[in-house]
């Protein structure tokens, strides 16, 4: 079955608009590669995704920063990117046990091109694919990550694949995701591009397109993830912005997410990453609410994305992992809309 | 014109069940006062607003904490509160401009109380109201400081009163709102009360009961609030929870806020500060989850009954700053939420 | 008596150079003015500082950063500062229980240059002076902010004066102090430039010139200072940094008061404020270190030259209050220098 | 030759009482273990640390809390150490490229355990070693941690063991060294417990004993350490505390490493972790000063110690790095001691 977007269904996300691929290698340079690993026989269902910041991140240096909105997880590099402010690696997003195999490759693979490079900070996230995957099997190893390297491409993949292969989020299978929208600020018009990996939420707060039809329409409930949930959020931009106005901008993916239902309960280590190319220019503060707002609403569509192009799976146990029904939820979504518009009062 | 809740008119915010008043007062020992400061004549729509978070502060020193989401703002005393995680005095709201007079006077009389005490942290926060009232005026004095202390009591007004005065959200007249949620967390049942001060938000992005309202129904869009928004979120609980767990309880208020719609503006200060009182047991952060839920949708029916009970007003150049039209956004609701159940599919 | 430094005795700190007034005024544009109020009869000893960034900070908005060391303190506007990395008003230094007073006025005056200023961040530092002082009897004023602004120039004025009249540190009478340091860093040359104002230390922990006069040659020993310690570092450099380098330089000044023999007790509020002219250009990261190296000498100069420059004085309840045996102190670390060197092995 | 300390010769660091060990294994239940790898063929001289906080971390849940000077490092799992306030594992120190190894073969371990083990926290901290060891060849193996654990003891062996196998401080051979003080706070009387891995500083910053060696009596200077410095301190104390406050003591590790000559230069990784065990009581923040005295005091003899027992060794170009003339240091120590205090003037 094709994956199908929101916006074929005539569901649109937001009042922003996307850039031309509605992802986050709008930004120009960014490329995002994953390698899947999916066999029901050993349990398997997760993998590697990398997005590449630039060309050549050792030499090009992106800016960066994070936001931690909770900090139940173990990301990998984050106190050196949040003092420096900028991407030595490509980042890598896996589950919660593979994420030091993961950063320990990137870094070996920085060393091996000059034996001056004593020092290297990879930055990898993870979600906890744990319900769906035989993760204490530690099954990601060098190849996988060289594999996800190798596939990175502008055309972004979503759904059940690389890091996503194996997570679930709202009560429902859940994986990656992208978005962007355009922000006019001040002079120029900037790309927002997000990539969102979720593992988190209850099905009952799951809001689509700005209706709450976990709520009111979706069921039964789920109980909150435990300790095995979380959410990591990248986010690129091509706007001309220093390292402390990217962590303004980090912050915002938490409001996206609110605005999907999350709650970031105790077990979600919710994560933000976020890099733009260097730049001499930057703009001024007072231009960024633009920028605010594309954030926001970028990283509610590119969850909502991997929702809709996540299919039906089973967890370890067997127990069904069912996809959203995304024609139904959009079908009512559509009838609340036009209710809400007064056009059936 | 009487001031109806949403409940009053059939809408429920959230799944969670409120406390027996619904507001920050059903912490026990919590109070709330308001001076409000209205004078067309000199065109100021101001006040103070005063959360007395237990009798005697300085001698009980409720465990607190803070999070800034958004820092263009002026709160005062959060550096010791973060260090010390704890209050000393009420917390105080007003305008932008008058927290140093607020704070000067609550540590004043607490310097009262006895000879010996040198240091206080007053705690105060603030939104600008300089659209509505002539803020640079500097209106505010201790005496209506001492109006506030004097007016706390456990029933809470809401909206165009205090700090509220003067302030406007999404495209409407906004002030105080409270709201509470019970959570059942490990052996207890516990409250999660919250009060908001909101100055922020653009029509178009407003969310009523988790319905997009603002972009769908109301009309037109308005700008960003520039320099002058802002919100302020004062949390308290009885549950059993250190300064750490409270800062974890602070991060979710964000949360709530985006459910409403926001999205944290440049010029807006947004801040939270959460107290509980002191104890000796505590919470294990495992037990945190429906404590953190209830802190979202605390605050995002905190905001609403903000919203609906403040009423039409003029800014300071006369234009109309126009009531949310309640009953109208409701019936609505109510016809969207049916489309959303199918009942009318 | 006329107040001397310690290189009129020979005694050098560091090994760095000074610029040429071995003070933060070093850096062009910085001034500084105190207003001081001393009056037995009424037990005060107090004041106001303020360091002017540039001409007018409103308009030229410096870059700035901040670092709290041990944030039992009362500062004001550092949320703000962090958040968007820029100065608006001068710096005030003042007693504990003024800071909102300086603040307000600050505010006040700011807001009066145009009525459409409805929002101003002014950014003031303190130290707790009670034990010489009367500080419940709120003494400073408007006027006393007023006078301190009047008297700001390049010529800085050390130890007892503005808001250094009624401190102690290290057992000794102590104040305002200032110097400078030279770094050389890419292509350029810099100038770091401090200004403390210290109230902390035990004698038996102090280190002039990096000597242990405290533990060794002074005495007696003295109790650490309670709920009303504190000291606040302001480091200026004209030097192309952004706020975030601005912040990495700041965390070294905490280096410096380590050198004097600070040990950051609890109730000592220790705050640094850092700022650099707006410029286009900034190093990169790995040119800082030159400036780090700055930073922690100029502070442990600065504090050293305003122990040097305070006069015996008593406290509130007539006891003494000392200053520093220069000479001795001097004399002894000089002949500890020539048994170090091995002169005298 | 044996490895002799400070105290053998004469010598004692601070004002305060060590306890029995003048180790971080005064903290009962703490213990050390080391596996060192040097092999002159290969070019290596690296290791792996482990502190054992307790017998069973997985079960005892340390608390716990870390602060980050400079993050100029690649240390793992500090965030949700952060958040959650507690240690699950060992915590590992090594050379910067193997953290990921040590981290990965630690949360193998602990998966090991127990099936339902999804999700665990390693924390491990680094120094680059580089300089004396082909750090690139990635020769740390899980062996190596499986060594390290099983060789954690309450005797620690210090110097040019473990992770301290390549390191290098202030211009000469350095390694793992430890330090104890007692600190009597409130009715009772605790141990602050530090250890230290050491790869920063230069020569002429370097004070031996609060003197200042470097400056005066060792030569020639060296320059900043480039991208290759760091330190790790951790801190174990007994005193019943809570994360937040051993945040605070974690905080003042800073001020003891500028004791010795520390700058936090722009390439040195500057954290530190510090953890107790789980109490239900714990101290008033008004009864920590003592504690941070430790912690200043503790920090400084631990880095000196781990000089003191670290011996001649070559860097991979086979350049010699000196151990510290320690007997010629504390000779002039004791000369400059004599004449401070006025004996010889």
């Amino acid at each position: 079955m094709a994956v199908l977007r929101p916006i074929e269904l005539g569901l649109t996300i937001g009042r922003l608009e996307p850039g031309p691929r509605d992802a986050i290698t709008d930004v120009r340079g960014v490329r995002v590669g994953h390698c899947t690993l999916i066999d029901p026989d050993r349990r398997l269902r997760t993998g590697v995704t990398i997005i590449q910041p630039c060309d050549d991140p050792w030499t090009e240096r992106p800016i960066a920063a994070c936001d931690v909105l909770n900090g139940f997880g173990k990301s990998v590099g984050l106190p050196q990117l949040a003092e420096l402010g900028e991407l030595e690696t490509p980042i890598g997003l896996t589950n919660t046990l593979a994420v030091w195999t993961v950063a320990r490759r990137l870094a070996e693979l920085t060393a091996r091109r000059d034996p001056r490079i004593w020092s290297v900070n990879p930055v990898v996230g993870e979600c906890n694919d744990g319900a769906l995957s035989d993760i204490a099997a530690f099954p990601i190893t060098d190849s996988h990550v060289d594999a996800a390297l190798d596939a990175a491409s502008d055309e972004v993949a979503e759904g059940d694949v690389g890091a996503g292969a194996g997570t679930r989020a709202w009560g429902y299978k859940a994986g990656i995701g992208t978005a962007s929208r355009v922000a006019a600020s001040g002079a120029g018009r900037y790309v927002v591009g997000v990539l969102t990996l979720p593992n988190t939420g209850r099905r009952e707060d799951l809001r689509i397109g700005g209706f709450p039809v976990g709520a009111l329409m979706l069921g039964p409930p789920t109980a909150p993830e435990g300790k095995s949930g979380s959410i990591m959020m990248v986010l690129a931009t091509d706007a001309p912005v220093d390292a402390r106005q990217l962590r303004r901008l980090a912050k915002r993916c938490a409001l996206g997410l609110a605005r999907v239902g999350g709650t970031a309960s105790h077990g979600s280590g919710d994560f933000t990453i976020t890099f733009a190319p260097r730049r001499e220019e930057r703009l001024r503060d007072g231009e960024l609410t633009p920028l605010f707002e594309a954030a926001v609403e970028a990283t509610e569509a590119a969850i909502i994305h991997g929702l809709f192009a996540s299919r039906d799976a089973v967890d370890r146990e067997g127990a069904p992992v069912p996809a959203l029904p995304a024609r139904e939820v959009v079908a009512r979504v559509h009838a609340a809309r036009a209710a809400l518009m007064g056009d059936r009062i």
